[in-house]
Formats: C-alpha cells, sequence, structure tokens
C-alpha cells in the first residue's frame, strides 16, 4: 500500500509540474461540500490511504502533508505511515496553518492550485487574499485527479425517487415559491444550490448516493422562468422527470452545470450562499450573482407538522428497537455469551432494520467498550473490536432514517455493577442533560447561550467535554444540519419552534470510560408574556437511560423528577407497542429511581 | 424648552441645506468615541432635550428622529414631547435601523452628513458600505456644531495629576514598552488612541474632564521613536510635563494631532482600533495603518496584583459606606422622616466621600423607588423625585472612584413589608446572581457563555431583563470598560484572571418595582485537571443583600448557603471598621436567612 500511495503522489506531482502548479490543496469534500462523501470523491483516501472524516491534504513539489484536527491525530499517523506523507496535527500551537506552511515553503510567484469545485465561497475567498499576500497566486481549475486515478469510482447511478408529500408536508412546488422568495429578499432573481440535502429538501427527492445520507448527486438552480436539475441521466426515472416537470423544473446532464451557469444572460442575479455554494459556481457567474445567507437552511430547519407528527412516529419504532437492543445486550452479557463492539452494531441494526418505513442507518453506529468509548468518534473496525463484558460501560450512539423521520440517540449503559465514579461521572452529563432539557428561554435565544447550562455540572468539577452540545437533525435526511447549534461557540441562528436539535452532552475519560446522553428535543412554544415568546424544548426521544447509573445524591428533587416523569412518559409511549416480556422489562427499566 | 428645540432644528437644517446635506446622524458620543461625555459633547442633548446616555439623533429635511434603547422609550418619549422629534425604539421588529429609514426616505444620489470624529473606524466603513448600497453618499467631514451653538461649552480645563506607581502597579515606562510590543505583533510599528481610559492607563494620569470619569480629553501617539500626548495647554502643569517627558512622551496641542498624523512619513504603520478609533483618524492616516484590536484593552482589564490589593481595600471602605447609607434610609423611612430619591443619593455621597482615597462617584447614583426602579436607567430630578416611603422597593445603583479602585454596586431593599412577588421576583434575581458567582468555567470562556445562567431562572417564569449580565469594571478609571462582558450577545474577549466584571440580573415591572442585584466579581485560577485551567469568579462587593426578601421556599439548599456564606464574609470583614451601633445592626442584616 505504501508503496501505491507513492506512486499516486509522483503521478500527482508530473501533473502539477505540467500545469506549473507548485502545490495543490484537496480538501476531504465533494463538489457539493458535503460531510459525508460518496467514494468517486475519496480523493484524500486515494492519495494518503487516511480514512478519517475530516482532514486536508497538501502536496507541494517536494513534500506531502496531511492536516488533521486531534480527533485524528492516532489514527493519521497509523493510516500515513511508511508513504512519506508527514502528519500535521492541526490546532496545535507549533502546527502552522495551510496558508502559513505555504507561504513559508513556497516562493513569491508561484502557483497553488485546488479544484474550485471543492472549497466554498468565502474559504476560497479567505485562500486567495492570504496567500496573495505572500505573493502567491491562486489557480482554481487544477482538477488532474481524473487522469491519475484509472479505476476512479463513478458518480453513484443510485435512482431517485419521490419522497412521498404525506410525509414532507410540503410540496416542492410550495417550496420553490418560498425560496424564489426570499432569494427575491436578499436582492436576487435566482437561486443556486449544490447542497445535496437542501436539493433533497426543496425537491422532496431522495437517493441512496452518500452511505447514511439517502441524498441525490446533483445541482439545483431554481429561477421563476424555470428551473433545472443538473444530475446523470442514470438515477432518473421517467417517474422522477414527469413529477419534477409538474414541480416546474426541468433535467440537465450533471457535468452542464458550470457551462449553463456560464451562459446566464448579463443581467441575470442568483443568490449563492458564501459557505455552502463553491468558489468555482461564484466564478463562472461573475458580475452575476449576490452572496447571501442560505434561503433554505431556515425553512429546512423548521419541521412543519406533517413532519413533526411523523418524527414523532419515526422515534416510537426507533424506541422499540432500542429497548429490544439494549435488552438483548443486556441478556447475553448476563449470560456471559459472546459479544463484542460490533455485534452490538449488528443487534442494533437488525432490530432497528425491521421497523415500518425504515430505510437506512442515519449515520454508522458508534460501540464503544470501555476505553472505546472515550474515543469521541470511534467507530470499531475488525481490527479494534473488543470483546463487550461485565466490568465497564458500553457508549452506544445510533440512529436511523425512516421515510418520516431521522433518530440519533445516545445511551451509556453499566455492563454489570457500576462504580462510584462512573455513576458520579454519569449523573453529572444527565444534569447538564437535564438542565438543556427543562430550559425556557425568549425568542431569539442562540443555541450557543444555552451551551454552559450542559457544562456547568462538569465544570465545577473540572471536567469538560469539547464537541458541541447539540446539532440540528435532518427529516429522514441527514443527522447532520443547520443552521442551529448548541455549542461553544457562537451561531446566529435562533432556536426556532420546529427546529430538532440533538441533546448530547458527555465525558470522556482517556482509557477508562466514556459516557454520552443523548436525545433529541424540539422547539416548541411555551408561553407569551409582557417579556414577549417564551420557548421549550419538547423531548421526543424515548428510551430509557441505565438507572444503575444515576447517583441520586448528587441531584435535585427536581432532577430525579424529570427522569422519573421521562421514564413514566417512554413506559406510556413504547410499551404498546411490546411483547409481555418487552413491557416487563421496560417497566423495571423505567421505575422510579430510588432517592 | 421645547420651541428652543424647534429653532436648534431650524439651525441645523439650514446649516445641512448650504452643504448639501440631506440628512445628519448624530450619535451622542465625543471625539474620543467616550460613553460619558463632557457638557462641550452634548450635542443630542441640545438639540433634542433628552439626558440618556445613550442614543442617536437624526435629522433631515423633513424629519427629526431620537433612536433610543428600551432603558429609554419611556424616558425618551417624556423628554422629547412637544419636540416634533420621533421617538424610534431600537430593538422592537418594528422599529427601522438608521440606515433602513434613510434608505427609505431619501432619494438615491442624497448625501448623509457625519462629524467623522464621532464615529468609529468600523462604524463608518459599515456606515458608508450600507448607504451606498441604496444609493447614498455619506459625507464624514460635516461638523456644523460651532455655528448654531452659540454658547458651547469649552473643551475641559481640569489640571491632569500622576496616578501614582503604588496604585497603578506598573509604570507608564513599562506599559509603553508592552503596548508597542504588541503594536509589533500585529504589525505596525506605532500605536494611537483617542480612547481617554487608554490613555489615563496608559500614562498613568488622570483628570477630571467628564462627570464621574477621571480621564484627560487628550490623544496619544506612541512610536519608538518618541511619543506625543496631544492635550490643552490649561490642562498641564510643570510637573506633568516633567513626568510625561520621563516617560519619553512630549505634548503637543490638542488641536494639532490631525494635521500632525498626516504628516507621517509614508513608511510608517500606525496600528488603530476598529471599534475605538474614530473614521476621521483612518481617514489622514490612509495607506499608513493597521486596523486590528487594541493592544491596550486586555492588559488594562487583566488587573496587576497591587490594583487588586487596592480594589479590595476600596471595597472595604465602599461597603462600610453603604452599610452606613442602608441604615440611615432604614431609620429615616421606620422614622417617618422626609426622604427622597434624591435624598438618598445624596446620603450615599455624604458618606463614600468620608472615605479614604475618595476622588469622586463613578457614575451618578440612580434611586429608584417603586415604579421608577422599573425604569432600568433612571436618575431621579427635581421634577421626578419622589418620597422613599413604605410599602414599595427601593432600587440603588451607585459606585465611586478611589484613587485604589472603582467601586460600582446595586441593591434592592424593601421599605416596610414586601409583598410575596417582590420576594418571589427578588429571589429570582438572587438565584440568577448566585448561578454567575458561583460558575467554574474553562480557559476561553466568553462571558456569553454564562449569561444565560442569570437568566434562567427568570425566563422559566416568563420573565426577563434586557440590560448585560456584566461589565468589566476600570481602576480608578471608567466603571464600564471592556473588552469582556457577560451578555446576551457574544463577546470575543474570553474571561482572564485579574478581571473584574459586576454580576447584576434584575427584573422590571412596569408600574410596580424594579428589581438589581450587584455585586463585582474577579475572574481567579479555580483548578488544573487533565482537561485544563479552570476559573472561578470571587465576589469583591461587601454588602449586605436585604434578608427580608428573600423567599428560601424557592431556593435550593446550596443557594441559601451562598448567601449565608456571603454576608458572614461582609460581616467578618467591615464590623472591625465600624461602631458598636454599626455592628449590631450589620449582625442583624447578615443574619442567617430562615429556612
Amino acid at each position: 500500500m505504501q508503496n501505491l500511495i507513492i506512486e499516486r503522489i509522483v503521478a500527482l506531482r508530473k501533473e502539477m509540474e505540467a500545469a506549473g502548479v507548485k502545490a495543490v490543496i484537496l480538501p476531504r469534500t465533494d463538489a457539493h461540500l458535503s460531510e459525508y462523501i460518496s467514494s468517486h470523491w475519496h480523493i484524500v483516501r486515494y492519495l494518503s490511504g487516511f480514512t478519517g472524516s475530516a482532514g486536508t491534504m497538501v502536496v507541494t513539489d517536494k513534500a506531502a502533508l496531511l492536516w488533521v484536527d486531534s480527533r485524528y491525530f492516532l489514527q493519521g499517523a497509523q493510516q500515513i505511515e511508511g508513504t512519506g506523507i508527514e502528519l500535521m496535527k492541526d490546532g496545535l500551537p507549533d502546527t502552522p496553518s495551510i496558508v502559513e506552511y505555504l507561504c513559508e515553503h513556497l516562493s513569491k510567484g508561484d502557483k497553488v492550485g485546488i479544484n474550485g469545485l471543492l472549497m466554498s465561497i468565502d474559504e476560497t475567498a479567505a485562500l486567495r487574499s492570504r496567500l496573495n499576500a505572500c505573493g502567491i497566486e491562486l489557480d482554481v481549475d487544477f482538477d488532474p485527479i481524473d487522469r491519475i486515478w484509472a479505476d476512479r469510482p463513478a458518480l453513484p447511478a443510485d435512482k431517485i425517487f419521490i419522497h412521498d408529500e404525506k410525509y414532507a408536508g410540503e410540496s416542492a412546488k410550495s417550496k420553490i415559491a418560498r425560496i424564489l422568495s426570499a432569494a427575491n429578499a436578499q436582492g436576487a432573481k435566482a437561486y443556486f444550490t449544490s447542497a445535496l440535502d437542501e436539493i433533497a429538501w426543496l425537491l422532496n427527492i431522495r437517493s441512496n448516493d452518500v452511505p447514511c445520507n439517502p441524498v441525490a448527486t446533483s445541482f439545483l438552480y431554481l429561477a421563476p422562468e424555470g428551473s433545472t436539475l443538473f444530475v446523470d441521466e442514470a438515477k432518473m426515472t421517467p417517474e422522477v422527470e414527469a413529477y419534477l416537470k409538474e414541480a416546474g423544473v426541468g433535467v440537465a446532464p450533471y457535468n452542464e452545470v458550470l457551462a449553463t451557469l456560464a451562459a446566464l444572460p448579463a443581467d441575470m442575479t442568483v443568490l449563492l450562499s458564501g459557505s455552502r455554494a463553491s468558489g468555482a459556481i461564484a466564478h463562472v457567474l461573475e458580475g452575476r450573482y449576490v452572496k447571501g445567507e442560505s434561503p433554505v437552511a431556515l425553512p429546512k430547519a423548521v419541521k412543519n407538522d406533517i413532519q413533526i407528527a411523523g418524527i414523532r412516529q419515526a422515534h416510537l419504532r426507533d424506541g422499540v428497537a432500542m429497548v429490544r437492543s439494549l435488552m438483548e445486550i443486556e441478556k447475553t452479557v448476563e449470560a456471559g455469551e459472546p459479544l463484542t463492539e460490533i455485534g452490538v452494531a449488528d443487534i442494533l441494526l437488525r432490530h432497528r432494520s425491521k421497523g415500518e418505513l425504515y430505510f437506512d442507518l442515519s449515520f454508522e453506529s458508534i460501540c464503544g467498550f470501555g476505553p472505546h468509548g472515550a474515543i469521541v468518534h470511534y467507530s470499531a473496525t475488525p481490527e479494534s473490536d473488543v470483546p463487550v463484558i461485565k466490568g465497564n460501560l458500553l457508549l452506544i450512539d445510533s440512529g436511523a432514517n425512516y421515510l418520516d423521520g431521522t433518530t440519533d440517540i445516545t445511551r451509556t449503559i453499566a455492563l454489570g455493577e457500576p462504580t462510584a465514579d462512573m455513576r458520579h461521572d454519569f449523573t453529572l452529563v444527565m444534569k447538564g442533560h437535564i438542565a438543556i432539557a427543562t430550559a425556557i428561554y425568549p425568542e431569539g435565544t442562540r443555541g450557543a447561550q444555552l451551551d454552559a447550562l450542559a457544562r456547568m455540572p462538569l465544570w465545577k468539577e473540572g471536567k469538560s467535554y469539547l464537541h458541541g452540545t447539540g446539532h440540528g437533525v435532518g427529516h429522514f435526511l441527514n443527522v447532520h444540519e443547520g443552521p442551529q447549534s448548541i455549542r461553544l461557540n457562537d451561531t446566529l441562528a435562533p432556536l426556532t419552534p420546529g427546529m430538532l436539535t440533538s441533546n448530547e452532552p458527555g465525558v470522556y475519560l482517556t482509557d477508562r470510560y466514556g459516557i454520552r446522553c443523548e436525545n433529541l428535543v424540539l422547539t416548541i412554544p411555551y408561553e407569551e408574556t409582557e417579556f414577549g415568546k417564551f420557548y421549550a424544548f419538547e423531548t421526543i426521544t424515548l428510551c430509557p437511560f441505565d438507572r444503575k447509573l444515576f447517583d441520586t445524591s448528587i441531584m435535585s428533587d427536581a432532577e430525579v423528577e424529570w427522569v422519573n416523569n421521562y421514564h413514566r412518559t417512554v413506559y406510556d409511549r413504547l410499551a404498546p407497542l411490546m411483547t409481555e416480556d418487552e413491557r416487563a422489562w421496560l417497566a423495571t427499566a423505567t421505575a422510579p429511581l430510588s432517592v
């Protein structure tokens, strides 16, 4: 493998030399700036062997480097060993940024190449201005990958299907009208998006292009005089084509998008999102675009009543699957039968996939036993897989896409009798979880304002976690979506009724165990007073927390009451869907905490 | 008065017409962008009659308008009544911004005028770009005030004096060296500041130019080859001139600042703060400045050990004065003797001014009885003054500048027996106050992350307050300083050990009463764990809260314990400084809460 990697980099350098490019930047994304990508776009993996979900590769005439964040310091180093690629540990004080590195190692007048489709407008502009500041040029039209990657996988060819309005709750026509009017308000006549979740939501279409992301690889141009979906013919069916036509959307080949945009009339103004549209798109639209906020982000995040009803239904099914999985895991471990982390993921998949309207997982299940639970983005591989046995905690973060909703839930359970430390740490995390679940907040409140509520019980004991407390969740769509979030860094989008957000504080003790407790919460109206409108979170996820792990001596009465009420709701909603055996297990699992 | 105002606006419109200016924007600040300003700069007051501490006036050829925030909705409306000026309630959904208003009411090609000294570089640039977007020009050189304000007060002429290093804890020379090195790190050779608190801190000089702000009206240019203080001759003494010379700082006339900067060599680079330097300064330095962060803000906010020791001492004296004032107010009201809001302010002043090292109040005392307490920035005038009697709450927000520190404290006391509502609301506010006082937070935490802790008890009952929870406090300097704050909107400066910040949640019930509870808190190191460094707040202010107002039935044990511990500390520190009578009163006032 190492030799293959070395040969591929040599081939890339030949292309660079031919194009007069001294360095190339290769972000790990696709032409749609996706977080999860199809195999066609795994360029960084092809050129480095690194399989992580985030990282940027840089190849110069003399060096090859891979920038990764702290999640991938270990894995990155292991996977590039022997290839001559240098690991650059992003975020450490001594690690230069990519621009700093290039400014130091290139000369004035040198050219850096990127594929302009793989970087947002804002990132491209920032990169160009910083490189220019040290005399380096940026060429956004350097894309030699097809020439050096002989057996490069084709773009996904799965058929597109229609996401029925009985689940989506709003027709594509109505959404298009809303979005064009919002684009108008930002001073544009048309809207262009390459974001796959935006296109899926806008047109009520889905496909199977990216593992766990039911999206269809395409570009979408919306305009009052007629809209166009740029998509591979292979993905189309006569039914979908007729459906799109009815919604006012024609179809054109995927590869014609840049040429078509370039040929738009001079007086056209197209709205582009600075963070979600590529620099290459802005480049071909030069003088005919306004950069603004995505008009889709907010309407997509605010679920309508039909979506919310579906989300509740999906969570009933997902709750049943979770309870069955927890029962099976518990029984297997109790009986001393063999079980590994991958086995746990298999159990979850088996129970979930039996659910009505089940489509796929919403992300690869994270099942981390003991010390593996402390690795935040751990995903068991055949090499890392360990037995799941008594004597430690098991962290399970998983979810599914159903036609009527997307789920994302984390439970941490004790196998055998937990230690006092485990119970103490679990309870600190739950205190934070409950603080979010019971928060009331005025109109206009941003998630970042609430974030510390989840962290304070940990902070008071010198503990913390570095990931966000909450992310937006799509509807039969990507499990991570904006614009809202609950995190340390501010995000400007306020929490608005109809938004579905995760509530997932945690704590990670290296080499010991990890704890995370995650439910999805829906922002709902709470009350209106002389001080204005106030909102609350309604917890949507239905599955018991492990009663063995609560230390009620450090909980307030209100916190104990919240857990008991939540458990009562879980029982009341799930019990009617279960067998007698399962009901008995659930009754015990949701019994009031002993104080 | 109304007629005078109308005449002044007519005079202004004549100047506008002569200069071809369709609208003028008049911010309530001075050429140093100060929050508190000397009488020379009270242009908004002169033209509108409005005396509030914040507001922006706009005069067009047809209309005159005053934008104020929620603190001044009531007072603003009252003070401009009959002048024809429209009140614009900033922050309400229906209120247009100034730019939105101008874009709607002016025509393409029209010109808006401002005095470029009265607006920061960033604000000027934003204003220009937004006005240009709707076809309106911005003229930053429109300053007709001298011509229409015949008896305009001169600039302050009080003498400058030296703030002894035994209080400041660091010499001017050392500070100048630190700041020039910080400017260097931002790519500049020199630093220019017009911010009066920065100049006072940097040079360890003070004066008496602005009520309650011991600053000296001046501009300061710092450069390795020699620094210059631009200041009126009248303000100088031979001693100060010699002292400045020793620190490497020459003196030049105040009015020569723009010409001197304009004449700097072409290869000079001066650091300017985008938020604290005026657009007019950037204009004359065109091509010879870098816009960056003020290098003074952070070092000034992080108090050194000598300053902190002084601050503790100042708070002992201030606590004694507060206790004596509260005793006297209580006795007077109990005895049924006449007392008004202004009388309360007089009592505070009398006791404070007897304190060692007392210099001045740090802001005009706010004494609001009953409904007046609900007007957030109420300041009693002879017209508004009311008797202070039994049957309602009295809100007292006051503070002083001592040579060794600045204080800012708010207490809300019940005169007579408080109602259940009063006790309930007071306790909600105190729950928020205690949540901030007991917060622990990791290195890097910004105040905005903690803000919701103070508000949540109110939010849970559909109540809120719109002002910030906390602001930075200077050292024998301005009572409001950055860069840190605890507020709804994010500020990027993390809370750092040595920063002094207020902790002042409140709640305001229109026509009934207002409640605010304010102590100053010092950020201190708390512990270092495998998760990093954690900080805490140490409460510095020493004065009892009104025990009658606590409703312990809605407090946790930990909250009651915090109040009792705080009261014990107040007693222990203040009692040794008091007479026997006072000690007895204090002992009762600080006795444990009955649960």
